[in-house]
């Protein structure tokens, strides 16, 4: 199927393989012809960003993104000492491992009260009644985001901020929209604070046109990733990522509205879904390559 | 709990106590001294419009909204044709059981090709390629409420248009915000096409003070519509709505947001939660009048 498919802008992220190595990955990878790989930590941190760095330039791809960062929003001075030093490791890694793109997931509220737990009796009211201020939360992300920039900058290292789907607003990122990733991003430099364009979390957004073509004149777009929007949900949402053409996102077009802005970068797949997880990895690998050159590709 | 509470605005969406009659719901309500309820059509048609409006009416309670009209994207004849009638019938029976508000949810994406089953490869493919055209399927959305307007104002009836959290975007409505919704009501005058505010669906919204504050200004709030978002999502994400206070949601940021436009209207509660609809309905009534004198009467 894939035959003479221009492949040199596909990346495989290795959460979409979940299962096999960093380098069976890599292989993997390089034998369908990708030009790059999106890299985890976990997978990394395996065998060491060093080696990790050689694996993949061995078998002459590209890393188009170390995943992740992120998870801002504590409030407390122990939570934001931890949030900084783990970000200034994984920004090390991404140096080392070979790629400039940095992908933060930012986090969630604080407030975790539970299905049918009535929070207003318990008590820790007060302390909830603060974890639910979205408002509040958002600027902490902010000032976060201006703690971490200067060492980024110093490392080469963007800080590329994910919106994801606002699903997730509570419990993963209180950053829902690529306008307010860019209204995030805009105290920064371009080439130190970026967004990432990910088909699943923005496909529904009304101002999305508007907003990747404001990305791409701001210099801002450090990914375009691609997966679609299954359902029904599956029982835990972040595994409702499918194949692309297996949902409901409209590829040809928002892959027009990225090209468009003159990306020229790579373009990732990253899936979580278990039955994909269960599928051996060169079918995953393969398929994935099939609707890339079907459905991306054409319109880049 | 709630004794000297100021209840006159509370109103009881008939969704909340799924298993009461019309009447059932009405006289709990009443008692509970509620100042209105929210209808839906099937809970109006067992009775007829004519007598619902009189149960009201009889009990000394206003109606806040009917529940409700929409589904406005086919795009072939036959459905759009059915699509203008069934509202238009919505619309004489909101004029008839005594509502200037007619709660709109607008429909979803024409796609639906199942998880795992490869679009790409069936022979309807120029069909599930169109139905994933969100820039056209909300542009049947704005024709559709065009043809349906001067059908509403010559009734007195207010097409009220509710942004669904963009979780519902594929299957239930492409309109997914608030500043989307005031967009789609632009054209026409406010107490033509209006927009309800519901929490549950809006809460996300990094964009919301300043499209309450535009709602307000425009005169189109048409209905305040509290609700809690829990997690984990249930397993039918539409059951996935709680009482106040046992989510995420921040009501009296909201709340005062909504106060601060002069908004003056009713404060429906619409909880559609299996746990909630196993409950007796006088345990649900009360619960719900509780949470509404904690967590936003004192913010109106």
């Amino acid at each position: 199927m894939t035959s003479g498919a221009d492949l040199s802008r596909l990346s495989l992220n290795t959460a979409t393989t979940k299962l096999l190595t960093l380098t069976e990955a890599v292989d993997g990878a390089a034998r369908a012809g990708y030009g790059a790989v999106g890299l985890w930590r976990d997978r990394v941190q395996e065998i060491g960003a060093d080696k990790a760095a050689k694996v993949v330039a061995d078998a002459g791809l590209r890393v188009s993104s170390l995943c992740r960062g992120g998870f801002l929003t504590a409030s407390d001075d122990a939570g934001i000492a931890s949030a900084l030093e783990d970000n200034k490791a994984a920004i090390v890694e991404a140096a080392t491992v070979g790629t400039s793109e940095l992908v933060f997931v930012v986090g969630g509220l604080g407030a975790n009260p539970g299905p049918g737990e009535p929070a207003r009796t318990s008590q820790d009211t007060a302390e909830r009644d603060a974890g639910r201020d979205i408002v509040a939360t958002r600027q902490r992300v902010a000032d976060r985001i201006g703690d971490l920039a200067p060492f980024a900058a110093e490392h080469g290292v963007r800080i590329v901020l994910e919106p994801l789907h606002p699903m997730f607003a509570a419990d993963r990122a209180v950053v829902s929209t690529l306008g307010q990733a860019l209204d995030l991003a805009a105290p920064h430099p371009a080439d130190v604070v970026g967004v990432v364009v990910d088909t699943y979390h923005v496909w529904w957004d009304p101002d999305l046109e508007a907003q990747v073509a404001r990305a791409g004149a701001e210099g801002r777009i450090a990914s375009y990733q691609v997966c679609d929007w299954l359902l029904p949900l599956a029982a835990d949402p972040l595994l409702s990522r499918g194949y692309m053409g297996d949902g409901y996102v409209d590829f040809p077009t928002i892959t027009r509205w990225v090209s468009a802005t003159g990306y020229a970068g790579d373009v990732e797949v990253e899936i979580f879904n278990q039955q994909i997880w269960d599928t051996a990895g060169d079918v995953v690998i393969r398929t994935v390559a099939e609707r890339y050159a079907a459905l991306v590709q054409p319109y880049l």
